[in-house]
């Protein structure tokens, strides 16, 4: 107690610094974090990292210590692996009596993995120690991820900064959907994303595990499910066991999803009796929606739903099961006449009383094995008790009248991934927006929110640089404040977050050049690279709409799979060229608009040659062409700004007509500098 | 069979268009292939890819098409990810009548995962199909790995040129050894090598399994084993029953190696009643040979193996159990009494003879469970019966000796790929020498070879790197002809095969620009890249002398693990200096030293600061600086021979000195380019 009242004072004088102190703000920022802590305040002095650098937990309670070791263990190869430093004392040091050593950890109780754990932590350095302390070990979970954002290296070696954090999450449910069945991800790169996750103090892991393409999950009940429903693709049990206990092990969540009725023909090849269609069923190698779905007229259904959900009752620990529920859409059910006759009889109005229905029965399965059902919007029907949570892919809408109705709900629209829409956008998505009008009661059922990593397009070579450094904005989104929500800073933190992902193992980074060095049969790939980078995929569903279909064969191994969502490189010169528009005419600002703009103008003639020994890169030439040629419009653009000179009548309209073509999609993928220098060009006449 | 015929006529005939055409050598050449199969034919023509691309087995036997229909899979996989092509038709077409596919395969039967097992297959592309055929489906599989590394592009597509092949290995043994105890190496890096390995042909991974830094194999029997002596990192029995599957999927034999008397302190941390000396034992941290060794002379010790062997004989299921023997210092025997008054009474006269004592009775254990013994040099002791097999890291003599004697033996020696050492020396270690003098019964004996990773020195993020690319030339060496030996044509095969071995998800060349990044803290990293690519780690064991002691904890993520074993760069400049030296003083020849030298000396200033702010890369700053020197002194030397003045008297014995202190190792790596500048030196005076 003695050290907690000191520690107390401590916190007492250090706020009063804080609030005298100036650019507090500023060097809050500079700390770099994210997500951005509940309170910050930076103090003078440093805490070196040296070899000597020692950690050790407090061990007062009977609360068991092995998760928080295991956590400082790998905290320090992290930073053994960033500093390059031989620590000489590699035990985690755990004590009843007073820490001596550089880091001490203090946490009162074991914590669970259940909704709304408290995970809240406070994080004093100081240039004596380290003081990490939490009500739960989770919490030191959250902070040791923290404290590893704040090293930094000055001339004199490695060092912590002084800084005081008191910091708890804004959401108790902060998830990443990943779907394992359109294309199978093996275990490792489930690993790695939970890795990616914990780095962002994320807690859910919303496991997409059966669909059309594929059943992924072995169940020995029904073994025909894995057997005949997944090409041999699917996790076992004990892959299931130790993905679990990796998760809990960094304080995450596995929430397994089954969806049915619809999205379900993968079950139905093993067991044609359940459907609605007389079937036989076959794997489904294409994407949409298909009409396979289960028949919810018939006794076997629930039997065989009760033996099923028991089964994974017990190998899925977590208390929530979602059931997907969304896009059934009924045409099985209306050509098969017993299930018509079953809908009069009981008086079912619709397909939508049908499901509701169906979801009532599964609903009191779940209840029987004590789990909670969560589902699409599609489940959100008045005949459904309010235990039930919505999870809304359609809207913020729905989820407010989800609240206002008294159920829990998570967001997920506005944070689908799979769309390759920029980091802003899901960055400024709030679950609960300014004029949301609802009541503090009502807020509180919104739980959090998900980003979706859907998998019609990814495969394990490109999910993370899908998923990631995007998703640590959305996981800011759910951490953090309301009023964090600065797009500038983020994308500069966002930046310094990326590059340390890396050494969790994600891919993000490293695998795009590796594409690009397949694209070119290991030619240099200078020239491809400056393509891709003003380069990204198709954004919403416009990918699936070229003339080619996607199937579960199909090559993500395209430019467009190197191409990244939110192109840095595109979207700096957007903003540099809509700054230089508005009227910031200096040298400099014209300097790097022309730079790049030259850049690309030469590409073309650089990139010609490898396109000519790559046919693979065919599909893009055109763009390369165009880059070059709404390049040097851009430059004479410029030229034009800068002299105060106006083109010649034709000039504007004949170049529209170039940049208009420009904007058409090539290989499923497009160029994102069009509009700014469409912007360059109306600036000519004058525009801003 | 009437297919057969017309095949043989067709072999007949291009085998007659072969001898007869003009350059087939260097047309084989230009195939890229590696491992060189035994025999090939170019032909005139091609066959093209296109979205129509089939693929088929002819099933006329009641083999299994499992195996082979799965690597056809696999195989198509990696055909679309190349080329970008939609497939359209994504069957594997199963047929007993004629095929009508682009792909046609036919074997006789599955071929089993034994010594010696059938793998030769013949390869013929036509401009109207591909017909591949073999014996065992394991020759189809060698099979399709030759096809892919056909796959070639001009500017109507990609294509398989027209060849005829005809292959088998020179060796039955073709392995890599992958220790997972030094450091722990989780499933999907042995997956990946496996791939890797499969991908040139080798067929046995020896996995090194237990070590005094750790017992890494999940082990019912007697569970303190890996619970009390792995850290938590050990396979689970399903990974390994796992692993070993996905290696049979791919050809693969599984050797363990469960390595005793000696190296065994994690195994006796559970068990200390069965090591020599009193215990209790802890894991070993620190590397090198330790004196921990099982007690040789109670029966407690065979009656452990007795039910550990009976337990790992049905989880393994190859025929050979490796059981090292190796390094016994012998110390902890000497110290004990009862084992001293064992050796009298047993009449042994010395540590090696009780050894061999423990060895019969281990021998006499895996005899009843139907496994053969191979151990280190040192198993072999008259005392042995030749049933045993050899694997000999001290030296071709060794194995010679084995031969003569009878017993059947695998070379390591000359393929230690931890000690970062060349290719070419790799490359030229032929297990048996031109002039070894065996009669062709005794040759038959020596089985082929292993590369070995050890782990001291590797993590999973370094792993790939020292085992890829060299490891595909000594696969070659293991696979092809001894005639095989042009180390020019090798180096410019390697290149390519580097690069595709990418696509099975192996990180060797990505991760070293992930890690440069890590060590610029994120900031540009084109200047440490430079030095990099002219430094390779210390050799043999020297980085072990170099002031730190490398422990189970130390970080592997320093420069010299980013600098690559064989440099290329650096390889290069030391054949063009001494081309330069020995004559060639064209003007292009001078201009590719110049370059180089002066892209050297000035990288040390762009260099420097970041540096300053990666206090990580302080230990390789006066290395840089010497790089900056010494490619001055080299630009200077290149002037005054094409010049052809001398330097004045002072300034060779001077910059003698330079060279001399630029050879110190710093950051346990060394700069590969100082011996090519002080050939230069020494060429101003005329020298060659």
């Amino acid at each position: 107690m003695k050290k907690y009242t000191k520690y107390l004072t401590i916190i007492a004088c250090l706020f009063l610094l804080w609030y005298s102190a100036e650019g507090q703000g500023e060097k809050i920022a500079r700390l770099n974090l994210m997500p951005l802590p509940a309170q910050v305040a930076v103090q003078e002095g440093k805490f070196p990292v040296t070899v000597s650098f020692t950690a050790g937990i407090e061990k007062k309670t009977k609360a068991d210590t092995g998760r928080a070791a295991r956590a400082v263990r790998r905290m320090l190869k992290r930073l053994a692996g960033r500093t390059g430093l031989f620590f000489t004392d590699n035990k985690i040091h755990i004590k009843s009596k007073s820490l001596e050593t550089a880091l001490r950890i203090r946490f009162k109780r074991e914590g669970r993995l259940r909704l709304g754990e408290d995970e809240t932590y406070s994080l004093m350095v100081t240039p004596e120690y380290i003081q990490l302390n939490a009500e739960t070990d989770i919490g030191i979970l959250r902070g040791l991820e923290t404290l590893l954002q704040l090293v930094r290296a000055d001339k004199e070696g490695y060092y912590f900064p002084a800084v005081m954090i008191e910091d708890r999450p804004r959401f108790v449910w902060r998830g990443l959907l990943i779907d394992s069945c359109r294309h199978f991800m093996p275990v490792e790169v489930i690993k790695r994303n939970l890795e990616g996750m914990a780095a962002v103090k994320m807690n859910v892991l919303h496991w997409h595990l059966t669909e059309d393409q594929g059943f992924r999950i072995e169940c020995k009940t029904f073994p025909k499910l894995h057997q005949l429903g997944s090409d041999g693709l699917y996790y076992t049990q004990n892959q299931i066991r130790d993905i679990i206990a990796y998760a809990a092990d960094r304080g995450i969540r596995v929430m397994p999803e089954f969806d049915i009725p619809g999205h379900s023909t993968s079950w139905l090849v093993g067991y044609p009796g359940l459907g609605s269609a007389p079937g036989p069923y076959t794997i489904e190698r294409e994407y949409g929606i298909k009409d396979p779905t289960f028949n919810p007229t018939i006794k076997a259904t629930y039997k065989f739903f009760n033996k099923f959900f028991k089964e994974m009752s017990a190998l899925f620990i977590d208390e929530y099961f979602h059931i997907g529920g969304d896009e059934n859409n009924g045409k099985h059910w209306d050509a098969n006449p017993k299930i018509q006759a079953f809908k009069q009889k009981h008086n079912l109005k619709d397909n939508h009383a049908l499901q509701a229905y169906f979801n009532k029965k599964i609903l009191k399965i779940l209840t029987k094995y004590k789990k909670k059902m969560v589902g699409w919007d599609e489940i959100f029907q008045p005949e459904l008790p309010n235990t039930i949570v919505i999870q809304s892919w359609r809207g913020k809408k729905a989820l407010r009248e989800a609240a206002k109705k008294g159920y829990n709900s998570i967001l997920s629209n506005g944070y689908y991934i799979d769309l390759a829409q920029p980091t802003d956008f899901h960055y400024l998505n709030d679950p609960i927006p300014e004029d949301s009008n609802l009541t503090p009661e009502e807020k509180k059922r919104i739980l959090g929110g998900e980003a979706t990593m859907w998998a019609e397009l990814i495969s394990p070579e490109t999910i993370d640089s899908r998923i990631w450094p995007r998703t640590a904005a959305i996981a800011e989104r759910f951490w953090s404040s309301a009023q964090v929500n600065d797009v500038d800073d983020m994308y500069r933190r966002l930046d310094i977050i990326s590059f340390q992902l890396e050494e969790l193992g994600l891919t993000h980074i490293k695998n795009q050049a590796m594409i690009l060095r397949r694209l070119t049969n290991g030619k240099d790939t200078t020239a491809l690279k400056v393509l891709v980078d003003v380069m990204e995929p198709l954004k919403l569903y416009a990918r699936h709409h070229q003339g080619a279909t996607y199937t579960f064969f199909s090559p993500l191994t395209r430019v467009v799979d190197a191409a990244l969502p939110d192109a840095k490189k595109a979207r700096i010169f957007r903003k540099q060229a809509a700054a230089f528009v508005k009227g910031n005419r200096t040298k400099e600002a014209a300097e790097v608009l022309i730079k790049d703009l030259k850049l690309w103008k030469e590409n073309h003639q650089n990139l010609q040659p490898v396109i000519v020994n790559s046919p693979v890169l065919k599909e893009i030439e055109t763009l390369s062409k165009d880059l070059a040629k709404i390049a040097d419009i851009g430059l004479q653009a410029v030229e034009y700004i800068l002299k105060g000179k106006k083109p010649g009548p034709g000039w504007i309209e004949e170049n529209k007509k170039v940049l208009q073509d420009a904007k058409k999609p090539r290989g499923h993928a497009e160029l994102m500098v069009v509009t700014a220098i469409e912007q360059l060009v109306n600036a000519c006449n004058g525009d801003k």
